[in-house]
């Protein structure tokens, strides 16, 4: 049985601003498709609506993913990991993740391969 | 081609600890195993020893993943997302990469599902 959402909060270890790390993938195609943070009110609002809801450092406020893009998120799972100060959503997404056009933030920046 | 290593650490922003958020995922099953942090020197020792080694904010040194456990990650691919403010990892692990011994950190958590 899932923990209820009070249940769900009290596992979580928030930093001194009051945030976590969120890690958001695709449930399917399991790609993960950003990294970005959340507080207390934005994990409730999460929850209860079922579209995913970040905190944005930079304008200081709930930032409901999608709300002038589109391109939303659909809760699927929130989990917390075994030390409680890093959430993972699973989400269903519409229309790609990143502001650049491409389904994961993660295509959008450099990267090194291994080399063989 | 890949960027060089000073060309991959100059489009990264880390925080004012210094660390950038770094989450990790298996690349056979997909799934994201754990989210860590790396200095600049974590990163490097990375790339040029294709171990992961993480920041260890609890023992402010160097942590390279499987030291004491065994269960090390062997480094496929790092990326930056687009605003260069976060990593993700691309790993073979080794063994289970949670101290618990779940194959995900995120296994060992709490979670909540979506009700239908």
């Amino acid at each position: 049985m899932d923990p209820s959402l009070n249940e769900f909060l009290s596992t979580l270890k928030f930093n001194d601003d009051g945030l976590i790390v969120a890690v958001t993938q695709s449930e399917s195609s399991k790609k993960v498709l950003m990294q970005a943070w959340m507080s207390k009110d934005s994990i409730i609002k999460t929850i209860q609506t079922r579209q995913v809801t970040y905190f944005s450092r930079s304008r200081n406020q709930l930032w409901t993913k999608g709300e002038t893009s589109g391109n939303t998120q659909e809760l699927i799972r929130i989990s917390a990991d075994c030390d409680g100060d890093s959430l993972l959503l699973s989400v269903k997404q519409s229309g790609p993740a990143c502001h650049t056009g491409q389904e994961s933030c993660f295509d959008a920046g450099v990267a090194i391969e291994r080399v063989e």
